[in-house]
């Protein structure tokens, strides 16, 4: 253990620079709450000017960045403080599962508007923000807890809106990344789980809050309806499974929707797909269109040689061929979509933020 | 040279995830301007689900995110794109340097109000948003230019208030980094630079906007002496040199004023300090309390042993002693001011943000 490493305890004070009275309250609600979460590849945590993560030889290191903002990615009047804290985390985790990388370390920028962030004083609207941050910290640090991603550092803001810019940080064994490129034709095309349920529990969501007062109150019967858009599993052990088995050709999460995302994927392999719309695993109430073009089921969209042995289900959730990979040909589309009818193009229709 | 080498240029497509149509336009502005600065260390830059970095072996990776946000950090109205994007950087790398880190790679999440997102279509608030991104870019790639540092990724959203958030990523030889623990009685203080200038040059930018129309111009007889607030200079050099020799027992950057860093620097140490006042390196036309408690001056403050052989300057920056390290005792403030009249404790009153 390095001399870095014994001074952690001491250096778990708050990155105090540039913060106003109210903004130390709240990074130290913050601190004391990612305190347990420490791990052994973080050799500093929150308290000094930068964190300091640790790999290990033939290790790489993944970074993706999301920005979560106030009536684009989220509703401050229609989602639980808990949920936005998942979401924002969710987002990054499923990023660094479709490179099929192992979480070392999450970092998270919040801004808040004034009524939120006044958590420091003895008044209505302190405890209004300080009960916000406790259940938005709930829900971003179950979710970080479930997948060993300790909160190693941040920093924090008034602002007018809402938002939540989560960095998450992962290790991959060199060569072994995931990337959104190697796809070939004659490939298989699979997915993870279901398709389209996120598209049903936001509509469903959308429904409750026009026939409801705002902030919204989400009736427990409505909890499991729900959850596939307020609290969206990142498959990060599935990605890591294909990446250790060295399975899958190419990689992408659906945040977008299969065909904004499978375009994606085939405009980085220089390839073309063909989907079979009677294979596509469609969630419970969901229609053909949600499962296309309904976005955020954080599913993993990957490729695999035609003798590959794929496994029908990777811890527990299932996995099913959609498609193939076929030759990418000059002005045709990159994605056709097989049904009874016959063979059209799918043009990428993935889903746009809160408007 | 791996595989996932040989694709990264087939790889710098935008990251589309999650992205409107003027987004998609604003993240293909910003992939452009980014692509030249890839580096050996980022093996995989902007394009996939994230990017990959390589650490040497006997490194680990210093991680630091600065959240700026308009009317806080910034104001629209009164700075320069060119000296936003400057600035967001400069406080990220300015947390490497004081680490004693080498950028490894930089990433942006960028949100901006509609009329500066829409770059994509042939109207004039598309040009006035290109032109603005454009001169964004321009400050913050060429401080990254000067020290090394590719953009690598990030996040773009639309936002009611502009905001950038820099997370900066750099290498540090496991053991070597620079912490705020590590001072102890008997050390002496120095700073890099002077102190006071970026003080004197907000007022000066704040005399100037009182009396000028909005969005502020700048006349070029005006550079120089507002430099010091709109492109200050992170001292990343500085801090490796501290770190390569083993010099520095105790480092932090001066974001928010000596008065309130130095007690940040004390309280992590568990030690007090005493500052000589005709000893401060203060800068041209500040005043002692422009020096104490003006922040963003982004100088680096640390902490040597007595018989150290700490040089005059550094990469022609001056190196100078500004008060000693003395034991801490309770109940007594952290941090004294010498002046001609006696000792007085120093109150830590460092700088706020723009209100």
């Amino acid at each position: 253990m390095s001399s870095q490493n014994t001074r952690r305890q001491r250096n778990l004070a708050a990155k105090t620079g540039r913060l106003a009275s109210g903004e130390l309250a709240l990074i130290a609600a913050i601190r004391r709450r990612a305190g347990s979460a420490a791990a052994r590849r973080v050799c500093l945590g929150i308290g000094d000017d930068c964190a300091l993560l640790r790999l290990r030889p033939n290790e790489d290191l993944a970074v993706t960045t999301d920005l979560s903002i106030d009536s684009q990615h989220f509703r401050l009047d229609w989602h639980p403080a808990e949920s936005i804290g998942h979401r924002a985390l969710a987002r990054g985790l499923s990023d660094l599962a479709a490179m099929g990388a192992r979480p070392v370390a999450a970092f998270l920028s919040l801004g808040l508007p004034r009524v939120l962030a006044q958590t420091g004083e003895a008044n209505r609207s302190a405890a209004r923000g300080a009960i916000w941050i406790d259940r938005f910290l709930d829900g971003l640090l179950a979710l970080a807890a479930q997948h060993q991603t300790p909160l190693a550092g941040g920093d924090v803001a008034e602002s007018p809106a809402a938002l939540a810019d989560i960095v998450l940080t992962g290790a991959v064994r060199r060569g072994r990344a995931l990337l959104r490129s190697g796809a070939q034709a004659g490939d298989r095309l699979f997915v993870t789980g279901s398709l389209g349920g996120a598209a049903v529990a936001l509509a469903k969501l959308a429904e409750l809050a026009s026939s409801n007062q705002q902030p919204l109150k989400i009736p427990r019967r409505m909890h499991d309806v729900l959850a596939p858009h307020l609290y969206p599993q990142p498959r990060v052990a599935q990605g890591l499974a294909l990446a250790r088995r060295a399975l899958a050709t190419a990689c992408i999460d659906l945040s977008d929707g299969l065909s904004t995302d499978l375009t994606h994927l085939c405009d980085e392999s220089g390839v073309a797909a063909v989907v079979d719309a009677a294979a596509l695993p469609i969630a419970p109430g969901a229609t053909l269109q949600q499962a296309l073009h309904g976005g955020e089921d954080y599913e993993l969209l990957f490729t695999a040689p035609p003798r590959a042995r794929v496994p029908r289900t990777i811890a527990g959730v299932a996995i099913t061929q959609i498609g193939r990979v076929v030759r990418s040909q000059a002005a045709k589309p990159a994605v056709l979509l097989k049904t009874a009818d016959g063979t059209q193009p799918l043009q990428p229709r993935g889903w746009e933020h809160f408007k």
